[in-house]
Order: structure tokens, then C-alpha cells, then sequence
């Protein structure tokens, strides 16, 4: 059963477990302690604290274990904006950076502390030039991802890293998606990762915070890890996640070149065998193992349910499959479709079978998942879906007095209520019903609307004329 | 090899270790994921939540597991502060408080909140009058450990947690110490563990918190733990720290009474084995497995480091072990004497032999450090030490005017730079060289004399003055 979410967890890698069965004998004392148990669990400390610095590229007395890659990022921003306090509260973070960052910087805010998102491309990727501009005299600290989790573009990292120095801000990178690939490029004031995220045990992270840099832990704070991250913490786990960080930087050329021509080959046929298919992320300068697109008109819940039923674990950053209903930052930040959207991220490992196998699953997932949902190009013959364009269904048509469409044909569908995919559906079944130029005018209250409808119109060939509140307008151009 | 340190952190009882290993298949995704990996590390979770609920005596849905107990206190302690606000920004803790507990208190006054200590008897338990007393109108939490960690003490938590319902203030439990012996008393708001205390893993605390007690949980907060624990946690550990739970609890009573007698052996022999020998904790109201006492004249590192090379691992709470060299908050607290302070917690099936081999090695080890030190009743013939009183180490007798002195004779001794337990065994050295009813000035800057000297003084029947700065004063009564 292959499961196609490495991005989001990995099973343990079998040095992970034997590193960990290993240490549960010596591990469980407390370190700190002076007797032979603690002592014993101090050498497994400071033996996997070796390891995992020699992986990050830093000394070990700069590295700290966290309890989780969240928790490391966490600290690591709370506590470079309170040791440059003086310097001022003003954070930079890429548009796309991991929730973690994300929520870190709205507890900056509520704090009184001031954020600025850089923006990114329709790839995902941040522009050197646009994050230099972010950077002013009162920057206390900037985030930057090594590469993004959900579409799997690289971040320019060493070239930002460059321009922090340039202006004297610290530069955060998170490397938990590439650690296990790759040393981080240099140039790095703090860097976070994620031990579960290579194949370690879940409940450990990394902190490394450079010697020189300004940093104040943030409270409560004890006499362990550099006071960087207080508590007792899991040991055999420790150390199970910087002996798998060894073994799997050792595999890892060899299979990255392997995973990513897979990810070529699904980024090559999955339009070719579906239709209306939009492939996100940089092509090229992206994580060797991860693939992202979106499907027009499919809810990306029932698509990963279709999938899983085919024995596919794939993960999906459409709104219907989060708790808040609105759709991923990552691809709301890029511009592009998100409804349908699937995220495949291969194991270590991964059988070339049990990708192609997937390709040959995913067409008649869509297929039927469009068909469920009446989609306009559904085989079926189209029913009348609940808000199909007649007299009864439309609204207003308060276009009519402005000067651009002064005269041209308009039709209003109102999809409020409904949740995505549908707006984009019933907008799609009722184009061919103005003529060329004439506009249609939607209304809808799903948040994934102000994203899926520019997408549409940019896939689709017509003019996306902009929204007010709920209101979307569309003029037909083919 | 016999592990005296149970209090500190115990070896993976063996159902947590078959746990652990069970759950390494299925417990590594991600359980909000909604393929099938996530959905079985879910089913996981929740069981080990159930689990764990039923044996603190609450709903699952009131239970999150944290990344240690320490993290439990910080998050339930700011979130109930931040969740009554509106009431006040008073914090109640007794002065006995795992640090943990104390650390947080710092960082809420650090903010600008109030913390008000309750203090103890000499026996370390907290009084229900003075708990009572420190209940004000504007008083947001109180905090209450079930059982101290370093004297084994058990706390009145039914009590406190009468006086806390009926003065509206939620009480906050710290087992960590007793969730493995018992379930908790009710009448608790907040409750907070720890699983190494109990045999399970490292990196797993408990933080549970009542239906309708108000709680706003620190930021940043992601959706994983009713968002009162963020990041990815070790889902193996946690399914192993809830089976050893309910697993110690079925062997608790039958060992708690074994353990007991073991511990009342030991109170009761070592006073007879070893002379100058304190006892402390409650003899009878106390964790079944725990006994502390603190020997005259000894340097509590030393003896720890001459009872591990004897092959017993205990620990102590005094000053020449800690970093920041001052002496145990709770020993202080207690009002009792610090040195040589050696705390004995046998993990369950300790042997009865191995706590007889301890007894018959204490006192040679103990007459031994003793002996290097050249305390007063060592058996070797004293050489001089470096601040052996005569003409030329006199300090100036700043004494001679005050009148309860005027005409007694008196003795100044400086032992100012000097460790514990040098200053009180030079003072023990010279008492003999003044008159019954004359004085002793002794000079120490070393924390832990504040402690030492009124507790020597109370041992040895001679009076103590009182102190000014580094300044010392006792009469010699005997």
C-alpha cells in the first residue's frame, strides 16, 4: 500500500529504530545528573548532539534539541526578536513559510510586534530582490524556508542569505523539508528542522543558533539544552533521530536523482492523462521527491478519499480537507488553482511500480469525482445542479449601470452557500450561455472562490474582471 | 547496580517498552491526516488519551499530552493566568514547587503578575491555613504539588482544593511525583505529569484541564491538543506512557506498601548508623518509595560521588551539586539543613538487599568524606585546615559594642570563599575555644550558610544570633 505523504511524516527509518532500541537501556536517566546513569545518558546526549551538528554544517555547543521542528522554530523566532529587541520588532517571512512561522509571527503581532510577507511567484519561489526590500534598519530577524512543504520549490537561501548580511539581520532558515537531503547552504543565523520529517521518531526538532547571534530564549526557561528548550526529553529519541540523519544523508544523493525523475515523470503525464490539470511549484528547483497539483472542478477531500480507497495516501492543501476551511496559504500566496489539489511526496524507497500504478489510478479518480459533482465535463449528461442558471435562480443584475459592460449580455449565478468546487462548477456550466465579451457574475462565499476563480479564468482563457466582497465577475473571451 | 534515583526519572518499565515497539508501525504519521496512515495513528491516540484520562480521573477530551511535565506546568499555569485575566494577576505557589512550577511563577511576575509563596513547616508541608490565607479576590491560580520530589512530603491537596472552591480560585495539581502510586484527590482544576516519573518515556507530560475552567493557552498555538500542546509529537512514546501508566497502577498498592517499609528502614537506621545525620520529610504523610536526609559535616557531592563508586545511585539537593551552587529551594524552604544532603527513591521492585548493602555502606562512606574534610569528629587527628582560627586569621570583632555581647568573649573565624560544608565545620572547630554563654563571628559568603548554620546550631543546641550580610553570630550554649 504505498503511501505518498513523505512530506508530512515518515515512517522510521530502520536505523531510527535500531538507534532507538538501542538507547532505551541507557537512555531513560536524567543527563544532568552526575551518577553512572546520568552520566551514561549524557555521553548518548552529547554523541547524537555531534552527529546532528556534523549533519547541519555547526558546532554542537550551538545546536539544541527541541521537542518538535514547531517548537524549534517557535523559540528560535521568539528568541532572535527578543535578543535584537533594541534593534526593533519588525519580522520578515516569506509569503510561504511553514504555519509554524506563520503563527509565530501573529504572536509577534499580537505582541505589538510589526510582520512583513514577502511575496512569491506563481512557482512559489521568494525574489531575492523583493526580500531585500523587505529588509529595513528595524529588521529584528527574516525566515526564509530551504524549500517549500507543500509544492516543493527551493527557496533562494544562500542568495538571501547573502543579502541579510548585507543589511546585519539574522537570517532563520527552516530546512525541515530539505535536512535530510542536504547540508543547508551557509550563511544561516539560526536554522530549525524536523526530526520526523527524515525518517526519525516524531517529538524531537533542532535548533542551531550561530555562536554571535544576538538571542534571548523566551521564558520559562531551565539549565537544559543551552536553556533553549526546558524539560526532560525523550533520549532514545534523540538519539534515534541523529543516527537516521546520518544514514539517510548517506543514501540521500543516490536517491534523490532516482525520486526526482519519478516526480518528472508525474509531473509529465498527470496532464497528459488529465484533463484540466494544473501542476504547481518550480519545475526544476524543487525538492527531489515532491509534486503538487490541482484539478479543476474536484473536491480535493473526495479526491483524496477516491485515492485512498486505490490504497494512495497523498495529502491535499484544498480547503475542503483543512478544520478552517480556507485553502492553503501556500498556494493562495502563489495564485494558483486549489481546488483538487494533491500533494504526492515519495518515501525513500519509493517502487517505480507503485508510482506508475498511481498514474493509472488517478484518471478514473477525477473522472468520477467530477462526475459526483456534475462537473461540465463530466461524462454523464449534465442534471440540472441546485443552481442552475434559469429565471428563478437569478439575481440582481447589478452590472448593468457600469460603463464597461454598458450594453453587453450578463448573467448572475449565485452559488452562496455552496462550498468549493462548486462556484467554480456552476460558473463554468453557465460561460457558454453570454456571448463572447459578454460577463458573468458570481456570487459566492467560499473563501477558496477568491483564488479558484482568477485560476479558472487564467486556465480557461477569460478575463477575470476582479471581485467586490462576494461578488466575482468574468467576461467571456472564448 | 541498585538506581536509588526513581524520584529523578526511572528506567522504561517493561510495558511502555512492548508498547513502544507496538506502536513504531502505526504510530508515525500524522493523525490529523485523513488517508489511512493518519487515521490508524489516530485510533492510537485516542485509545492512549482514554487510557491516560482514566487513570488521572478526568474526560479524555480534557487531557492533552505535552512534550514533558515540565511543559505541562508552564502551559497550564499561563493558560489559566491569561484565562482569568479579568479576575487579577495574583499566582499562589508554595514554596516547595517542582522549579519548573517556579520558573513559571518568575516569568508571570517578569510580566508584571504578583506571586505570592506559601511557606512550609520544617516537615516541607504546606499549611491549610496559610494556603487558605493566600486565597485573595484577585487571585487568578493556585498551584499545589500532590508530593514533594526531594523529601517525599505528600501535600493536603483535598484541602487546598476545598479552599480553593470556596474562595472560586482553580487549583492546579503537580503529580508528577504520585500519578504512578495513586490516582489524584479530587477537586482539582488543572493537573500536570510526567511519564519518566512513572516508567514510561522521556518527552511525555500530561496536562489536563476541567470543563469550565477558564484557559487561554499561551501562543503560538497550532490545531494538534485542543491547541494546548503545538508540533508533531512522539505518538509511539505517548501510547507507551499511557500502557505503563495503567500498568504501574495495577502493581502500586502491593509495592507501595513494600517500598514503605523499605523507606522506614532506612529513616529509621540511618540516624543510628551515622551520627549528625538529619532525617527530613514527613515520616508518615509521604510518597511510599522516598527518604531524604542530610549529614553534618559533608560535602554532598563528594558523598554522592562515594556512593556511586559503592554502586548506589542517589541524588542531592545540595549547593556543591548544583550549577548555580545554592542550595535546594525546598531544603530552604524547609528551614533544614542542607549539607551532605542525600535524597534515596527506590524504583518499584527495589530489593530488600540492595537497601540493606546501601545501609551498610553509608556510614563508612560518610566517615570517609568526613574524614578528607577534617571535620570536627573525624576520626584522623585533625590537621590545620586553611582557616584553622588563630592570631593571624582573626578578622576584626565587630561585636564587642552590642550590648548582648558586652564583656562575653568572642571568636571570629573567616571562611569567606570558602564551600560548604568548610564554613560550618570551622565553626564547629572553635566553639569549644569560647566559653559556654560567649560568641562565635563567622564569616561566609556561601549561600547555603544562611541554611547551615541556624540548622548546626539547632543540632548542636547552641543559639544562633542571627546574620548580617556574610556575618554569622551564635553563643555557644553547651
Amino acid at each position: 500500500m504505498p503511501y505518498f505523504d513523505a512530506a508530512s511524516s515518515l515512517p522510521p527509518h530502520p536505523v531510527a529504530r535500531q538507534a532507538l532500541l538501542a538507547a532505551l537501556d541507557e537512555g531513560w536517566a536524567d543527563p544532568a545528573r552526575l551518577h553512572r546513569e546520568g552520566r551514561r545518558a549524557r555521553l548518548l546526549l552529547d554523541a547524537a548532539r555531534e552527529a546532528a551538528a556534523e549533519a547541519v554544517g555547526c558546532r554542537p555547543d550551538e545546536l539544541s534539541f527541541t521537542s518538535s521542528g514547531t517548537r524549534a522554530l517557535y523559540t528560535g523566532i521568539a528568541g532572535a526578536l527578543a535578543g535584537r529587541r533594541r534593534v526593533g520588532r519588525r519580522l520578515v517571512v516569506s509569503a510561504v513559510e511553514h504555519s509554524a512561522v506563520l503563527h509565530a509571527a501573529r504572536a509577534h503581532e499580537a505582541n505589538g510586534g510589526a510582520v512583513e510577507e514577502v511575496p512569491v511567484d506563481r512557482a512559489g519561489r521568494v525574489g531575492v530582490d523583493d526580500f531585500r526590500a523587505a529588509l529595513r534598519e528595524d529588521t529584528a530577524l527574516a525566515c526564509l524556508q530551504s524549500a517549500n512543504h507543500e509544492v516543493g520549490t527551493e527557496q533562494p537561501v544562500a542568495e538571501a542569505a547573502e543579502v541579510c548580511a548585507e543589511a546585519g539581520v539574522p537570517l532563520l532558515v527552516d530546512a525541515a523539508q530539505s535536512l535530510g537531503w542536504e547540508r543547508p547552504a551557509d550563511g544561516w543565523s539560526l536554522l530549525a528542522a524536523s526530526a520526523h520529517k527524515w525518517g526519525g521518531p516524531g517529538g524531537v526538532g533542532l535548533l542551531a543558533v550561530r555562536k554571535g547571534v544576538r538571542f534571548a530564549p523566551p521564558p520559562p526557561v531551565d539549565e537544559r539544552e543551552s536553556g533553549r528548550s526546558p524539560g526532560f526529553a525523550d533520549l532514545p529519541a534523540i538519539v534515534a533521530a541523529a543516527a537516521s540523519l546520518r544514514a539517510v544523508r548517506e543514501e540521500a544523493d543516490a536517491e534523490a536523482a532516482r525520486l526526482r525523475a519519478l516526480v518528472d515523470r508525474v509531473r509529465a503525464r498527470v496532464p497528459e492523462l488529465v484533463p484540466d490539470v494544473e501542476v504547481v511549484g518550480d519545475p526544476v528547483r524543487r525538492l527531489p521527491h515532491l509534486v503538487t497539483f490541482s484539478c479543476l472542478y474536484v473536491d480535493g477531500e473526495a479526491l483524496l478519499h477516491a485515492l485512498d480507497r486505490a490504497g494512495f495516501s497523498v495529502s491535499s492543501g484544498s480547503s475542503c480537507t483543512s478544520d478552517t476551511l480556507a485553502p492553503s496559504h501556500v498556494l493562495r500566496a502563489m495564485g494558483v488553482l486549489s481546488e483538487g489539489n494533491i500533494r504526492v511526496s515519495l518515501p525513500p524507497g519509493t517502487a517505480e511500480e507503485d508510482v506508475d500504478a498511481f498514474l493509472s489510478v488517478l484518471p478514473d479518480a477525477v473522472r468520477r469525482v467530477r462526475a459526483h459533482l456534475d462537473a461540465p465535463d463530466a461524462p454523464e449528461v449534465p442534471r440540472e445542479s441546485g443552481a442552475e442558471p434559469g429565471a428563478a435562480d437569478l439575481g440582481p443584475e447589478p452590472e448593468r449601470g457600469r460603463a464597461e459592460d454598458a450594453g453587453a449580455p450578463s448573467l448572475t449565478v449565485d452559488s452562496r452557500g455552496k462550498l468549493c468546487p462548486i462556484p467554480v462548477i456552476e460558473l463554468a456550466k453557465v460561460i457558454d450561455r453570454v456571448p463572447v465579451g459578454g460577463t458573468v457574475v458570481l456570487l459566492a462565499d467560499d473563501e477558496a472562490a477568491r483564488l479558484d476563480v482568477p485560476a479558472w479564468c487564467e486556465m480557461r482563457g477569460h478575463e477575470y474582471l476582479g471581485s467586490e466582497g462576494h461578488t466575482y465577475r468574468v467576461r467571456r473571451r472564448a
